[in-house]
């Protein structure tokens, strides 16, 4: 193998294009074997290796520095930078993580999982050694369907100003995780038919200067590309027409599918259609098509991420003209919603925990001072044993300190179908709903509580001394408590479902009083600025002993989640013994 | 006067153009009149008189809708749909507020303050005329300056996409609230230099048709462009070049100074130097400079706001290199400080809490999970009489609760500069200062806190069973507290200066519960997930109570600040009566 000479970049410049040819086909094998076992980014990977064998060829790294947008194309890269055991050695294909890190080598710069941000990222190295009299390279890796986002467009717009060298490459597969959105796209598509030379140019029209590969996954015209544009000494854009999945045919024709794909997908039989399971999403979606046929005005919104929501093409087929997926645009997508709502639509929000806190602003100002009655969806919310770059245990904080919305945790089907039913009726507020995260339970027995009345807790079970207070995903944790705490400490303890996030049921914390001594809180999320410490500050005047459970404030990275629950006393024993140290 | 007899659009319809000439000079008139009494949004309302006497002409609000971006040019629009009083009448100056207000008229669809939101709020305004099958114009009014925002970017790119109406009109005066930066700028230079026949062309590049008005401050020709786009049944841009404060001398010589200015502005003779009372903005600046001098890796970063931190036109041509606005693009800006730090170099970023909101992400992401040695100034936080589009109310539970920043709040010069001193030497943490929003206090005594020895807070005064914390601003609160609770109840409290936002002081907590009974918290921010939560949990399994004071989750407008404090408890002789109950 000619990997086997290959260990840093260094080794790469002693290869002939022919070798870098094969080395790339070797790579290209490794990744598909490896994503294939393990799951992960399979499209996004496959289309960048030439790109990247020629980066590593041209440009000298870490010196130059090669900032990778969102950063799930960057196994390649991996593989080049000393890390090819994470994907030779089946033992060690979990040992680094699928974005570029630090912490694994001095080739990676940032933790980025996020998209949009490296033109930003790679304008601040460049400016810092334009500051500090150094010379290097600095360039960025972006995808077209990261040119959608609003940071992006910032970071252009500012590095077109740097009057020093900055070079975005940007890697043109015409595809986001699914179809692009976006008139941009059209230029993109215009410069690929015109092979760079049509006249009216998004990039030039930022004032960058411009050069355009039509062969964006040939090692040898990219080499030749790169050549030209080391060294400049203004800000350069390299416009890769490349394919997704290059190389592997079911990724190159089901692109949106090969994007990210589970452990063991390219070695199934073709899929007989097997039962479907009920679960969160398509309770969610039954309700979206049902209402959406009784009413034109309902329309789904979504940033980019229909796969997460189980919104498949054949849905998004059917809703039609009631389905908006707006590209990586989550501000946008919180404005729209806005003044759909406010004309007098019905939209529903689709989004993830990780990706709402990129609208912070759009939903305080937009939509909350607006006070427009939005239905936004917040899926994947919790604490995991996922990358650094998309926990999911922030939102309660970022959502329910902000005024006039309402955030809704459901403990299961029922409840969540009346909720949906009660935010889509509804004109007072924006309502959030946090759907499950966990597998869906089901009481077969309808919801009739009016939602309208808000921060009204629940209380399950009554008892005394001990309250617990279990909020939506945890819900069935607090039984479990409740349970251990009957076996262990002989109480009855009361079980609450809190379904509010964004406020306390005054009338029922202060009856909690007259019999108990202990309250505890039980969010599925970081404690701070979140659900229980509102509670903690209604009994602070008061007898009353609090107890917050749920994450701390940090950021973890794929840590498995027995171990979080281990660290964070979220077991029915380490709770029942802190309960007991109280009482 | 001609604007005797316009009440509403309606009105208008029946004017000639020269008898809208002659109303557009009396609505300048007023406006000068009136802003010069008041203060306020001065250049941008006077360029854009004409514009909105021509939109009004020509389109039929409310039925066709008109989006103001960021709303501060709205006075014209005020004028023109029935709120002429709030111009006319000197009694009547503060009854309307300075940006656009549904609750005060049809005319007026959102309430507006933050800049680069129109577009998206069009583009759901658009689509949900579409989804009712209903016909109406959808304009959105931007400026050149709010084009740098990330989120204008996203509506326009999903805007071009809608295959329907929309018109976004670009009122381009070639400036920001000070000078432009983006490339951006250049292309929009072009077109101006072309009468918009550039062939390279951002608003084309992006899908859109595309009309451009030379004359943007002559009526007729703006009617004349407007009844061209009326009922387009596609995207389409109307570029109009107009004249920031238009029609005043002062205002058009003198842009930056013009764009909003304080009451009686016009009234001043040519001034003498006055002698410069040293603030926080001074002291901050003096640092900046002295830093610089030493370090040419320092670099200041400001989106687009110099005025709010004194950063006059002198003090950005001392700094040179070492000062970058990166325009409208707060996303942007944390981000490339992020990387500026990673590399090195030495970024201080000054920003406005309100406009921190649209970082959160990018704090997150970009910045805290990279733990880059930023620093970041937030100005004029804490709760305030101004318009709910423009509150500082909300940073601590934003900030706050993201892990790896350090948040400080100082209490006086000598904190203030050590912590600038701290922040500015080590290499640990992004580290955000809440710049004090109250007037200057000066111990006179350094202040040698060694700040890398994080959440230690300072006990300025021991007493005993009530501690009084007393956060950054409301210090000085704190201290008169511990005054009327002496005095009323005859107890020595203990007065602590937290400091620290971001973590709570263990075992100094831990040391009061052996001679205090109630700790109380007082922080100039709303209390929902913000500082004094924090001490509340770490007490909730104690015998410890507590009180958190500061403002509700509310969005307040225009609210008396007194009106405020008496609200919230906020003061002395209230705060001591919620002791006493609690004794």
């Amino acid at each position: 193998m000619i990997l086997d000479k290959v260990n840093s970049p260094e080794d790469l410049k002693k290869l002939s294009v022919e070798e870098m040819n094969t080395l790339a086909d070797e790579m290209r094998e490794l990744i598909i074997k490896k994503v294939n076992t393990t799951g992960g980014h399979m499209g996004p990977n496959l289309g960048i290796i030439e790109a990247t064998v020629a980066m590593h060829y041209v440009f000298n790294s870490p010196v130059d520095k090669i900032v990778f947008d969102v950063s799930h194309q960057c196994y390649p890269h991996k593989i080049l930078t000393g890390r090819k055991e994470g994907f030779t050695d089946p033992d060690k294909y979990h040992k680094y993580t699928g974005y570029t890190a630090p912490e694994e080598s001095e080739h990676d710069i940032f933790k980025v999982g996020h998209t949009s941000t490296s033109v930003s990222l790679a304008a601040g190295l460049a400016k810092a050694r334009d500051l500090k009299g150094e010379k290097s390279n600095v360039i960025a890796l972006i995808g077209d369907g990261s040119l959608s986002g609003g940071e992006a467009f910032e970071g252009l717009d500012n590095a077109a100003d740097l009057n020093s060298n900055i070079i975005v490459v940007v890697n043109d597969n015409d595809m986001s995780i699914a179809e692009n959105h976006g008139g941009l796209y059209r230029n993109l598509k215009e410069l690929r038919e015109t092979k760079g030379k049509a006249e009216c140019n998004f990039f030039k029209s930022l004032g960058f200067d411009y050069l355009y590969v039509d062969e964006g996954n040939n090692i040898e015209k990219l080499i030749e590309a790169f050549q030209k544009v080391k060294d400049t000494n203004h800000p350069v854009v390299v416009h890769l027409h490349t394919i997704k999945g290059h190389g592997l045919a079911a990724a190159e024709d089901n692109k949106e599918a090969f994007h990210w794909i589970l452990p063991g997908t390219l070695d199934e039989k073709p899929s007989v259609p097997s039962v479907q399971t009920e679960d969160y999403n398509s309770v969610t979606n039954e309700f979206i098509m049902r209402k959406a046929k009784e009413n034109p005005s309902l329309v789904v919104v979504n940033p980019a991420t229909p796969g997460v929501h189980g919104f498949t093409p054949d849905f998004r087929e059917k809703m039609g003209k009631q389905y908006t997926d707006v590209g990586i645009a989550e501000e946008h997508a919180v404005a729209y919603c806005s003044a759909l709502a406010k004309a007098g639509a019905k939209p529903v929000l689709a989004i993830m925990t990780s990706f709402v806190q990129r609208t912070y602003d759009q939903l305080s100002q937009d939509l909350c001072l607006n006070n427009s009655p939005v239905t936004m969806l917040v899926y994947w919310g919790g604490l995991s044993s996922g990358d650094a770059t998309h926990l999911g245990s922030f939102d309660i904080p970022l959502i329910s300190n902000i005024p006039n919305i309402v955030y809704l945790a459901p403990t299961n089907k029922e409840e969540y179908l009346a909720m949906l039913e009660y935010s889509y009726s509804q004109n007072e507020h924006p309502v959030a709903i946090r759907v499950p995260n966990v597998p869906l339970v089901s009481t077969g027995v309808e919801d009739k509580t009016d939602y309208s009345i808000l921060n009204k807790f629940k209380v399950e079970e009554k008892g005394s001394k001990v309250a617990i207070l279990g909020l939506g995903n945890f819900f069935s944790l607090a039984k479990e408590v409740k349970q251990e705490i009957k076996q262990k400490l002989n109480i009855d303890a009361t079980l609450i479902n809190p379904r509010f996030m964004t406020g306390v049921d005054e009338e029922l914390l202060e009856n909690l009083k007259k019999d108990h001594d202990i309250v505890i809180t039980l969010e599925d999320g970081v404690i701070d600025g979140g659900f229980g410490e509102k509670i903690t500050r209604f009994y602070g005047n008061s007898n009353m002993k609090v107890l917050n459970f749920g994450g701390k404030k940090e950021f973890t990275d794929r840590v498995p989640i027995d171990e979080l629950y281990r660290r964070y006393h979220l077991t029915k024993e380490l709770i029942t013994d802190d309960v007991k140290n109280c009482l």
